[in-house]
């Protein structure tokens, strides 16, 4: 898909009428000087043309298709399928890769996909992350170029399904002890036989492709597999779906079992090793969090604020007269700006090769953190309303939450950034 | 009930042999000088052998019959009734009054049963507060003589169950500006005709007997009415329910629409007038929240610290052996400690009737925002664990947001302490 | 001094008209239920008719007579060593000692002490700390019969000063690594030879009696020695002054230089040894912190207060109608209510011998932490004007900053509970 | 001056060696991607060739003269006016003016000098950013073209000291009811006579120039009037310092006190009216506090890091080992990053005339909090050794606590912010 098409698109698949969210425009920043309360510090001005009509086309496209069917999806912990679908139509899909099919923009344009979609919700972003960075990053990175050409244009379509397969359940934070093994196929030349189970994976229910990571028995090392779901005899694979989650519903979460489960060699990731390869995925993935978490706390601001205009207490006064209102509103949307500045200047430092993972670790950490904490007290504006589902408040702090803890825990980040400072690990 | 019955009971009721929750004693506080992680501050010390005793039969009817089921009702969204039943049999409801059938008891031994119900969940707690505190105690403390005695013992039973109007939609934190009314019956004499609407209403689709807060419209000032639903004729009092909360899903909310609902004169509370009749009663709710919340904190610590010791990472150590998480720890066991020690000074204030509206509000405000807070911090031990609902601790997360925000918004709270401080009223 | 005296001494002392310092009052709590924002959750109803004469006396004292010197002694860095005579004639020091010629009053008195001297400066307050707590306190608890007899009758009269030395140069907070040795006087009989440096030690440049913590030479364990300035030759005990400090500028603070001081062994504490001696000592003191520094926040309130009344802004309005300013009022009002309860309930289980020393971490750091954070807030509320140090907060902050440090910095005090929670040592 | 004599002078004036701070380079950035904890996020990859130069040019200085002096200066409370000529020479001041014999850089260099001063000490930039952006600015920007060229170039060599008088004693965040005023003279034709009193000057002292802003009585309009000194007559202008300050102690602040003080007409501003005056210099001034505060941070995180590696306790291990000291700089550098990006984002908005004052409110509230917080966390890792004032840190927080409550107390800033996001003010 060429970018061209990519800002084509937007006026086939968009032929209804523009949305009413109050207060959002996709005009390009004024000449005169403004201050927007929706993009205080003009972060729009470092955009550009292409960047701008990426974000548009996204935003678009999530806030007509992704917005009527969260609630409901929700509720329901249910994730349609379909969406990935609609999305590589759109070209939205490993959209920072350069061929395959893939529409080869910018990192800031990529991330800029992540924060229209996670503005919607978390759970979507989560979904599209994982078939985006994860899984069509590991195989651009990785794979051998059979791998890439096989797959990469279907993922890019989203007609075939990522999952990611690292995180075990006794190692969340600490994937280097992973148990999960491969070993040479006894009897089948040409096989690895994968053995290990792997939890909280996105997508694995519904996933056709899911990028595993083992040891491999004779090395010991850690080395990335391509399991293709309809290659794998019945038995060597389940894929359980965890229910009962106490957020990001709306995508789908479960485990990988691996049983005596044949690969073929072609199908190793031929030359990383060890945990640099999971790692490069992971954050390219954060790097796309960092933003995306940033669109579920603007909307957060946006929902307040309409609400804090909305709503009347003592003397029919608005909620936004009040002083102690007003400060919530002002640290969150200074939290914004602030945070969309940050994941900017590491795109375009990660465009030009100088983006280093301590950095995506600082953006990861602080934007999670503070989008989480603002999120949490713009939800107080609502007061008791805010227990009403419909408010789309209360699902987006049970989102942010998990956007704080996966893909590098708050605290784990901090040690690596402390390391990163001082010379020093303090895992102990 | 008397007192004597309330300390017997456990006997009959719990037969069965006692729970294995590691961690919980209840034995009372040992001679030698020690240090327990579970009572930091040696707050067993304050309590007399009564308030054990009922702290002891709430704990363990909780424990062992609450516990259980929590989590299926809260996926569910459901509230079973019966509940009431056997926390009636125990003597639990309303235990703070004297005669109707009710035990007596002290003040401080009533916040106790309210912390052993909200360490199992805080929606099981609500329910009990509003059947205890704001439906008995409006009619012990308004009603007529015929009322309490008509209501009261059955209320204490748990046969009847109780309900509180006085929120409505548009008047969240200012319920002087409410816009129910009840008019003299023009047909009927020695009726009123109720009209209004109240919303997020504890109990209200399942209730029996409804306090319900309205203007008289001869006068314009707030009266209490207690209706009875089984006096009601079709279609003058519906009671849906408000489904898709994100909190308190193991209790039961919903509205009250009154329309032209006729009720007796005898019902109309005699003689309270305006704000200070609700007033009471919520206050006396309020109180029992302040030390309530703690249970669900000490539970999140228990819950935590036994995570933190059992789950390990990076060469074998247990989380617990980090600094960042024995931090959180230790900020949490403090201010549980510190929060109970409050609850249990104003609880002796109120039992000597020194104890004022402001002093309330305090420990009402600190102890939700503190445990909130620390609830949240602990949940993050817990990594994405804690997004399987299993351990827990989300439950109590997405629960105290709305201890939070109802019966007297944190903020609002703020403002009361600070108009009690400086003399000036700050609501604008 | 008996109690009698002790009540009766502030009528001879304090013959001049009472202080005008509006809103302190010192009359007890009353009979009809009220809110008094200096004492919000009534903690007075907690106090003897003893202990409320022990606060009124010390209140007075300190109201009038430290309170018109402390502005310029902070500036001057000056400590005026009469304050312990006038200290010492009231019955102030070692006030909780039974017996020579010490008050002995309770353990929550003692505090009540620290309290109305912190009210007017945390650097007054360490100075009687270093005198009542760690120097009298080691006396009576390790000292032999005759050196109490020796020393404590003066030191309780402020006619000898003393100064304790532990902490080291190089190991503020592992006081097990010290490196300051005793050994035995290779020529006189009956002596130890000390050498060694301590630093940051209140009271050193002006101290008659230090009691210098040491490593015996023959055991390699801690032991505690009554260095008397006196008997010290000429060169062998140096005390010089630390200047510029930039907190508690109204107490000296100096190192001690021990180079061959030759000390009889008779001034060794004869039965404890190891850190015991010591973190006894501390521990009192830490509990004189605890309940001390509440009196520097008390003050706080009070003048922030008074300032928010006072001071007008846009259109005629004090500040105190501001809700962003009622918010810092209530939140400190509240961390004063609470950390006195918990104080006050520490001391009365030290009282019974049921204190542990985690519960004077827990208390000790959390009324640290939350004076010092309040204390900042509050300062907010002077905005430019606060940097004149005549409208005292800037004081208090500096000190405050000192005291959430000295005795156990706040991050140790939460490993040390880290630990008493988990039962892991996480120090590394 | 021309830009490039700023870019020589440093040869001049700098001929010694290289001062030998450690871990300050002051390379441009590596084309290798790699992390940097003084540049976590890439910064320097922003700015031009010559804001690096005159980055560099400042940060000599500062370290080589003004560091060495610092220490002493705010002991003694003294500021030495040398330090302008000093300043002056290297064209730091009014750097950003074009013309009148200033270096006319881009707003983004000027602030970069102000970080550079700032990274001694706040004081010192206070006394350089009431020069260059009060007075020079008000000059530039509202005076008559005769008072630039009489004033600007004497005030950008430093030979001339500004001083700029808008705060009232009695009005301080509120300058709209100021009550300074100045009348027609009754005898002297073409002279106005202002009476009036300001407060919490910086320079005032020591100034020669002072901008004054007073109501005109015929209009009752605020209009900026020039003061020169040397034309006043005795006795009808005095400045007396200020002291005993707790913050800013090396610089010097004082009153203004003008009594009949006669002022010719031509020193008038003539155009502006109003609050848009000042308000404009004080955007631009708090444009350069909103970075130069970055500096301070710097500074503290470089002396704490430097005292982390060095400090060793417990079993040998430096502090920099401690969990809880990592996550302290972890924090403290991800806000010292995230304030540099955004500052540089106002500078570059503010050089295309895009920046609005609500873009500078946001900006200076943020950084000026979250280095203010910073900070004090950051002294927390000295522990009681941050009380000699020869650790620094102390004095930084001392500082930083009067930048968060000049031109503009943090509070009014998110009301201000407020007011634009949600359209309602809420000053009450």
């Amino acid at each position: 898909m060429s970018r061209l098409l990519l800002r084509q698109l937007p006026g086939r698949v968009l032929a209804r009428a523009l949305p009413t969210h109050a207060g959002r425009t996709y005009s390009s920043s004024s000449p005169v000087a403004q201050f927007t309360w929706e993009d205080p510090l003009g972060s729009k001005n470092l955009l550009t043309e292409e960047e701008l009509a990426v974000s548009e086309t996204a935003e678009r496209y999530c806030q007509e298709r992704l917005l009527p069917r969260v609630l409901q999806a929700y509720r329901d912990e249910h994730y349609d399928p379909k969406i990935l679908l609609e999305m590589g139509e759109l070209g939205l899909l490993g959209a920072t890769i350069k061929g395959y099919g893939c529409a080869g923009v910018s990192n800031v344009a990529g991330a800029l996909i992540t924060r229209a979609v996670e503005r919607v919700d978390s759970g979507y972003r989560s979904g599209m992350s994982v078939q985006s960075s994860l899984v069509m990053g590991a195989i651009h990175d990785f794979g051998s170029e059979e791998l890439k050409e096989k797959y990469l244009p279907e993922l890019a379509k989203g007609r075939l399904i990522g999952a990611f397969g690292l995180t075990e359940p006794n190692h969340g934070s600490d994937p280097g002890s992973m148990e999960a093994v491969a070993r040479e196929h006894p009897q089948k030349k040409g096989y690895y036989l994968l053995n290990g189970s792997k939890t909280w994976i996105t997508n694995s229910p519904i996933a056709d492709v899911l990028v595993v990571w083992a040891k491999l028995q004779e090395t010991g090392k850690i080395r990335g597999f391509l399991v293709d779901r309809k290659q794998c005899p019945a038995g060597t694979l389940e894929t359980p779906a965890i229910k009962n989650k106490t957020g990001l519903r709306a995508s789908i979460t479960g485990m990988i079992h691996l049983q005596d489960c044949p690969v073929p060699k072609e199908n190793l990731f031929p030359e990383v090793e060890g945990l640099k390869g999971p790692f490069t995925c992971l954050n390219s993935a954060r790097y796309g969090i960092a933003l995306g978490v940033i669109g579920a706390l603007e909307d957060c601001i946006k929902r307040a604020r309409a609400y804090a205009l909305e709503r009347k207490q003592f003397k029919g006064n608005p909620l936004a007269k009040y002083q102690l209102i007003q400060k919530k509103l002002a640290d969150a949307a200074t939290d914004a700006a602030y945070g969309t500045l940050a994941a900017i200047q590491v795109g375009r430092l990660k465009d030009q090769g100088k983006a280093t993972p301590e950095m995506i670790s600082m953006i990861k950490r602080q934007n999670c953190d503070r989008v989480l904490y603002n999120a949490r007290i713009l939800q107080e504006i609502f007061g008791g309303n805010a227990v009403s589902d419909e408010y789309m408040i209360g699902r987006h702090v049970a989102n942010l939450y998990v956007t704080q803890t996966y893909e590098g825990q708050s605290d784990i980040h901090s040690l690596i950034l402390g390391r990163a400072i001082t010379g020093i690990q303090a895992f102990v």
